[in-house]
């Protein structure tokens, strides 16, 4: 079941100046910063509410983040929904789809389990699963 | 003080579609539909924890949903901020720009009371402040 929204990732070229922006606009408090290896990504993230506004900044030119970055510009990433099993979830979804399964799971900042849905099958949203 | 998102919104072309496939894919329950005349759109919304994933489908040419829609096709659209003092928030932030305010409030679903903030402020994210 998906009980929240658990993050939601904003693409920038320069984490530092954004954060510092959406702090002195908004009034936020402070970003915990991170890295994320295997997706060449530094982050910062804040939690409002029960969700996670994560800011992603690209570290190399290869990546998916950066080439999505160099085609669409700063903006919305994806949305990434919080379930408490990720297994039955992505079991649920496969069962109804006329492909057969293919969707690989990987880890998130502080070890997340995640997995990416289908670019396309949201109308232009990327959506994603996260337990944890 | 900015205290969750209170809804995030994606546009759509067609709504009972989008809907559908939201459903299916994720398993989610019944959607509320409504519709928002000023903004010339209709919507179909459902609260994931502390947030409303909001779907919205223009109902003209001309409104400004419809010419993003236009533009950017089916997507991430707004990001709306939930504040318990819209007035406060927005002279905050107004305190802190080098122009004078000029931002409209203007009155969304359930007569939330809504200020959009300026486009080109938060790196390609249209972000919006909510009080209700």
């Amino acid at each position: 079941m998906i009980s929240h929204i658990h993050h939601i990732n904003f693409i920038v070229e320069n984490l530092g100046g954004a954060v510092a922006r959406y702090q002195k606009n908004l009034g936020l408090g402070d970003f915990i910063f991170d890295t994320l290896t295997p997706r060449a990504v530094k982050t910062a993230r804040i939690k409002l509410g029960d969700t996670w506004l994560v800011l992603v900044q690209p570290t190399d030119k290869t990546s998916l983040p950066a080439l999505f970055l160099k085609e669409n510009g700063e903006g919305f990433f994806l949305m990434s929904l919080g379930t408490d099993d990720l297994d039955a979830q992505l079991k649920d979804y496969e069962d109804k789809q006329s492909k057969p399964p293919s969707i690989s799971r990987r880890r998130g900042l502080e070890n997340w389990a995640i997995a990416d849905l289908p670019s396309d099958d949201f109308f232009g949203v990327q959506v994603q699963l996260t337990e944890g």
